[in-house]
C-alpha cells in the first residue's frame, strides 16, 4: 500500500517534506494546499496538484495523511485542530509550554473525526525528547543537559530584527564548549544559563542608524540576551547575503548518572546532532511519523499523540523480521 | 500497582538488576531464584527470599515479571521459551545472528502461556538498535556506523585463556580515534575491520610460558584478533589483579546521510555511551522494560516483543500528561 500525503504550507519545511517523500518508495506525495493563490506557486514534484486550501474538504478520501507545516506561533494551533477532524496528520509545533494545551485541542479534535494526529515531530521536540525520555528511564539517578547549536534562532533574530534601526539580523545560539566538556566528562556540574550558551548576532544598519545604540539594546533586552554573553556584528547586506543565509543547526542532549548499591557507578548517555538544513532534517523526521500515522489510523486507532506513544519500528518501512535480522 | 520483580541468575547482571530495582519506586524485587544451593547465596536485599529454580512454579502468581540473567550462550535460549509460559519474562539475549530464531521460539511459547516476552534488552542489543532504527527511518539515504569501546569482550578475553601457557587473559576492544572521528566529520569513508578497532590484550603466564609462542598464537588467532591491529601486554597477576577487574564499556553509533533535493545537505546523528558497569547499565535498561512489560501484559497483550515494538512512553513511571509537559 502506498501512503498519500498532502503537504498545507510551501515553506522551508513543506519544501523539505517533498524532497523526503521521494526518496521513500512506500509514500507518494499527492497534492500541496496553500493559503496563496495556487497558480503563484511552482513546485518541484512531477505531476502532483497545487491546490487552495479552501478545497481541501475535497480531499478527505485521497489522502491518507495531511502534514502541516505551518509555524507554531499563530498557524498550528489553529491548524491541527482543525484538520484532525478531517485528516490524520502531523505537526512539528515547538512551543514547549503549550504541548499540554496544544494536544489537548487536538486529541478532543481527532477523536471527534476517528483520526491519529501527531504533534510536535521534530528533533527539538522529538528526537531529543526520546532521548531525554529513554534515558530517565534507564538513569532514574541523573541529570539532563540540552544544547542547541551552533545555529539559528528565529525568534531571537527576529528580536533583533524589531529594533529600530535594524534593517537585517541573524542570531546563532552557540554552546559553551568548556561547558558541554564539563558535561562529557560525568562531573555532572551546575551551569547557569550564561554558562551553557553563547549568542552570536550578525546585524545590517538602516543607514544612519546608531551602532552603539542597537548593541546597547541588543545585549540589554530581557529573556532574549541579558542573560547571555552576547557578541554583536555588525556587517554588510552583501556579506549578510554571502555567509548568513544557511540554515544549519544542532545540539547535544546528555544525561549522566550513576548506578550501583551506592551509586558507585557513572555512566554517560550523549546524543548529537549536527545537521545543514533544519527544515529538511525535521522535515525527514516528520516523514518517518506520517508512515507511523497511516499504520495507526489503518489499525483502527484515533486521537493524538506525541513520539513517546509511537513504538519505533512503526516509523519503519521494513517488517518486523527485517527490523530483527538488521538492526537489532 | 507495585511491579513485582523475580531475578533469575545472581552473577553481575543479577546483581545490577537488585541495585536497580531499588532506584525505583513502582517496583519490588520478590524473589532471587537460583540453580546453586540458596543457602550458599547471600543478596543484598534484605527480607527478600532465595529460592531454588525448581520451586519457580510456585511463584507464577506472585511474580509480575521475571528477568533471566543467564548467558546467550546456552542458558537464553533454553531458559526464555521455558519460562515465557509461566511468567512475563525479559531476557539480554545478545548473539545478534540467533536473534530471529530465538525471537520464535520465545514468541510461541509466550503466546501459549498468554504471557509479554521481551528479548535482546541492554546496550546492543537494545538501545543501540533503538537509534540504528530511529536514524535509518529519518535518513533513508546514508550509512551506519557502530564502534564498541573501549570495554572488556568476555569471548575474546576466554578465547586468549585457552591458549596453553595462559593464566589468566583480559582483552579491550578499542575504537580507532581517526576512524571515529573521520565518520563524525560526514565524509562517509569505507572502513575495513581493520580500520575500525583496535585490540589491546593483558595476559598473566603460567609459569614456564613461552610469550613469544602466545603473542603470535594470539594475533593470529582466525575471527578473533587475525584481522586486527592487536598488541598484547604481559602483566603480573598482582597488575592483573589491580587494573584490569573493571567492567567498563561503551561505543558509538553513528548515521550519516543526506537529505535534499540533490542530497545536497549533510547530517550527522550520533549516539554514544560511556559506562562504569557494562553489566549495571545492562541492567538499568532490562528493568525500564521489566516495567514496560508488566504493563503490555496488564493491557491484555501476549507474545515476544523487541525494543522496536515497546512505544517509549511504557518504560517511565510518569503518566503521558507528565512527560508531555516535562520531557517532551
Amino acid at each position: 500500500m502506498t501512503i498519500r500525503i498532502g503537504i498545507l504550507g510551501y515553506g522551508n519545511l513543506g519544501r523539505g517534506i517533498e524532497a523526503s517523500i521521494q526518496t521513500c518508495d512506500d509514500l507518494e506525495l499527492a497534492a500541496v494546499f496553500t493559503r496563496r493563490d495556487p497558480s503563484s506557486i511552482s513546485i518541484k514534484a512531477k505531476g502532483v496538484p497545487v491546490v487552495s486550501v479552501s478545497d481541501i474538504a475535497l480531499w478527505a478520501d485521497k489522502i491518507d495523511v495531511l502534514i502541516l507545516c505551518g509555524g507554531s506561533a499563530t498557524d498550528l494551533p489553529a491548524q491541527t485542530p482543525e484538520f484532525a477532524k478531517l485528516f490524520n496528520v502531523v505537526d512539528s509545533f515547538d512551543t514547549h509550554a503549550k504541548i499540554p494545551e496544544h494536544f489537548s485541542n487536538v486529541d478532543a479534535a481527532a477523536r471527534s473525526g476517528k483520526k491519529v494526529a501527531l504533534i510536535s515531530a521534530g528533533w527539538d521536540p522529538g528526537m531529543f525528547s526520546l532521548i531525554r525520555l529513554y534515558a530517565n528511564c534507564i538513569l532514574p539517578n541523573g541529570k539532563d543537559y540540552t544544547f542547541w547549536g551552533k545555529g539559528v534562532s528565529q525568534g531571537h533574530s527576529d528580536a533583533i530584527r524589531r529594533i529600530p534601526g535594524v534593517k537585517n539580523a541573524k542570531q546563532y545560539t552557540v554552546p559553551v564548549q568548556d561547558a558541554v566538556d564539563a558535561v562529557r566528562s560525568g562531573s555532572n556540574p551546575e551551569l547557569s544559563t550564561r554558562q551553557k550558551h553563547l549568542r552570536d548576532c550578525y546585524v545590517v544598519l538602516e543607514q544612519g542608524a546608531d551602532p552603539e545604540r542597537v548593541e546597547q539594546q541588543i545585549k540589554t533586552m530581557p529573556n532574549y540576551f541579558a542573560d547571555y554573553d552576547t557578541t554583536v556584528h555588525f556587517i554588510t547586506e552583501d556579506e549578510f547575503a554571502k555567509n548568513h543565509s544557511g540554515l544549519a543547526h544542532g545540539g547535544f542532549v546528555f544525561r549522566t548518572g550513576s548506578t550501583g548499591w551506592n551509586n558507585e557507578h557513572k555512566h554517560v548517555i550523549e546524543f548529537s546532532l549536527k545537521l545543514d538544513s533544519n527544515p529538511e532534517f525535521t522535515a525527514s523526521v516528520i516523514v518517518a511519523y506520517a508512515r507511523a500515522v497511516a499504520r495507526l489510523s489503518a489499525e483502527g486507532q484515533s486521537g493524538c499523540r506525541t513520539v513517546f506513544d509511537v513504538a519505533p519500528a512503526y516509523l519503519s518501512p521494513l517488517s518486523g523480521e527485517q527490523l530483527r535480522a538488521h538492526l537489532l
